[in-house]
């Protein structure tokens, strides 16, 4: 459960947090959409599951403005952020089995009052652009980035 | 296709487009969360199928500073907001036919750099929640609302 | 969410947990068959979405031999406690939408190392029983009741 | 999002619009059916949801007699251009992720009034001679050449 | 198996077929929709299972334009049609069982070469307006019809 | 679509028919545990959708005891089959997409009084031994041969 | 668990064993079309689940000449008769849970070797005919009577 | 159907029960884990299908405290020990067709009185450690090493 920080460690806006090793590659496709759009991130591997005191300290202590979880089969990872921050949580299904529908189904249908963003099954890349969209609002020159790399 | 605006208008921060008067159950649990949360809005009735003109004009001139939209069978209206503008998305999946899932991957599994936010099916609340918690980047007074009806 | 507890509180051997007040029909089963096997135990409404600090507090603290954890939606109700303990861990699926598939796959597939004893759709009764197998591994004077309850 | 047209541009009775370049094994079983039955025909590119003002213009401003929408995921291209005209379109759903059952559903499940004729997953050549027989209403010469390759 | 034709019989653009009386409700949907067309057609109750006989005998010597298929569980009936002719076929699944999905993928799934134009579940309106917008390559006043009716 | 036969042309007691050369795996696997049975068979490759004239021919003229229709994607050919005679007709789904359920839906969804016998997705072997026991019925001495082959 | 015998006790031609008292409307459409056959049957309700020793004895001492096994849920009781027997077993899936899809695929998807003959999802009149349809090839005079109920 | 065991024969804890050869990989996964709890295992290869009497033999003789059944398709080997014991029965999907959605939904779907713990397709070390799980209540020393194997 090793932590890949990226420069200025804890001034990040984003965490990505993966649930496995295993996801490595929608975590790149998520980490280098957000370098193309010069947002700085943190990257955590860390299980919902299996470490579930580690995560709850990281959630509760990191700074940042948003989370990205990734994460496969019963994917609860985006779904225990959630459950401990009011700060936007986008999810990204991973396909480990059955095409991936588990980790959807798990992801996307959350109970009343604790929502998670869920883009599509295996697609990091729209959770890089979707976290830049709503950090946008707050920090209007990521306009221009996002409009760029949509093209 | 009739609009029903809440007082202030043009200045909500957020539009609610449903695809028929029929997803009515459900514009009215997002936007009473809304209301919860002290959020102006305003509601629209639009097909992206029947009205796409029509659709096309308001997304284009409105200023919010998110959508969501509310759709059931080959839900397209939240994807063909997302792909005019760079405001976030919000998607509601309707059960109209098979559970739902169909609404459900016709929001969720937008292509790569088109990205919309999909809560569960027929969840307008978690919509309405997600909302709030995007725009409290910009308007951190709205996190305390959110804590109280969270809880 | 309230503790609605039986008699002898505190040495009950078994604690029900359900996500949500909507789930008290399931819980209601599961508790009479429970009852009939003579196994005091504990009811809890708890969401590990929206208490995931009570549950987690909840769980470290209890001194039952197993958990049923009951729940619908993105069930992780059942996985939340599973990481927190090795004690069996039994999850129902509650049918809220798409017929209890969301939550059938949000239980059972757990990744490595974390396991969650999935029982069916809505079916209570089956975790009381599965319950009780598992305790006459201890009390082996469970078995004739078990045994007079499957007839 | 560049243009492959054949000869006699502007002639052409079919238009081909697929939504992505990694569409193109599904675009060319279905342009070379076309071939087959002497049909003149433009292919394009265009994503409904990255190029939508191309597309539309596309649609608004072409004379084909029909299009042939191909597209995977959230495949809401054949959609997209039948709310723009009333000339009959067909779209075909490619398998990219989970079968291609989101694309078959995005397509099929039209809401009233703007229907999609919807063929088999991956099955361009059927999108071909369906385009045929339709045509073969105007141009009954078409006919023969349709029985032919049908044996 | 009786047959109910309208007015002109013989000289209908269109033929109507339903698997079973069942069905009742989607063909007056399309029934009713075709009316306001203007469009005559002929609807008959022939079971491609029951009846496979008298269905070739009928679609042999009809002759209409176009076939609309109507039919629910293993829905056989628009690719018996297809099978036995170059017309186009127009396929619509019924929801008896399982949400319609059986009905949808035995209709849409045809092999390569024989096309059924398949719209979504219980969705005659949307087979009669398809079949109002290919009769318009031939009759091009029916445009105007069209138009209106997607209004 | 030609025809390979075993010896004794016209005696057979079972026809597998295929509705494709691409079936050719499956088809080989039914063949060769029915010779184990010692039952001849004749082996055809007809599709029910561009050949229905061919296969309407076969069926009426054949005088086996049954048949065994296998097919994937829509597949119509048991149910072709069994619309045409009273004898019992074996399916076989065969995975061409969606890893065999539209072929399985489509076989075994079979309307009321035109039952169709459907065995497993690609399950060519237990079609051959159901075929061994349904006329074990009127030949007893095969029971021995498939009491053996079971074991 | 009681067992309702119609006349002629032991000299019945078929067995209907259903899992459960719940599965009583499928087993009268059964009935009630083996009745029309003119098919003596014997009618058990026996689960494979709760009662598997008295379920083993009766299939190995009984001497009807085909099983129809009815059930739902994890739907065994068919491939528990078909793996004590050589003689046909023509299995039917009850929808109790998920549309009936688990019945379907717990009886269809038999192993090698060991096949059911399995017919749609509620679909008792359709098993009595397949199984008049297997029994004619013993009884001949039958045939007659399956023609009459076909039409 | 020939019989692995490791040493002390009959004092094993567990037995492993595979419905089929072909399930080895899936069956090591499980013993592999085992070992490392330090539980002495029995490993049997008996179809329920093929060998019911002799898998009925086995599970009456054996002095097991639990088993773990492992089977794919119609997965009916777990429900089928269960049937027979009120010992816990683990069940394990395996993926053989249709990413194991069949063996899936035949483990767990069982009907009410008969449960069986099921675990994730194709998850043997899962169904290891509830098995230390359950059996920890009765030898807590097994704690120590669930623990250390989950971190």
């Amino acid at each position: 459960m090793k932590t890949e920080s990226k420069k200025k460690q804890g001034q990040e806006k984003i965490a990505i947090i993966a649930g496995s090793k295993s996801d490595i590659k929608i975590v790149d496709d998520t980490s280098k959409t957000l370098s193309l759009l010069g947002l700085d991130h943190d990257i955590q591997f860390i299980s919902a599951h299996r470490s579930p005191e580690q995560l709850r300290k990281f959630v509760l202590t990191s700074k940042v403005d948003l989370f990205i979880g990734i994460a496969g089969l019963s994917a609860q990872l985006p779904g225990f952020i959630a459950s401990l921050t009011s700060r936007p949580v986008i999810g990204v299904p991973v396909d480990v089995k059955l095409g991936g529908l588990d980790a959807l189904l798990s992801i996307v249908q959350m109970p009343p009052r604790v929502p998670v963003a869920c883009v599509g099954v295996d697609n990091g890349k729209n959770a890089a652009i979707l976290a830049g969209e709503i950090l946008a609002l707050k920090y209007p020159l990521l306009l221009k980035k996002i409009q760029d790399i949509r093209k």
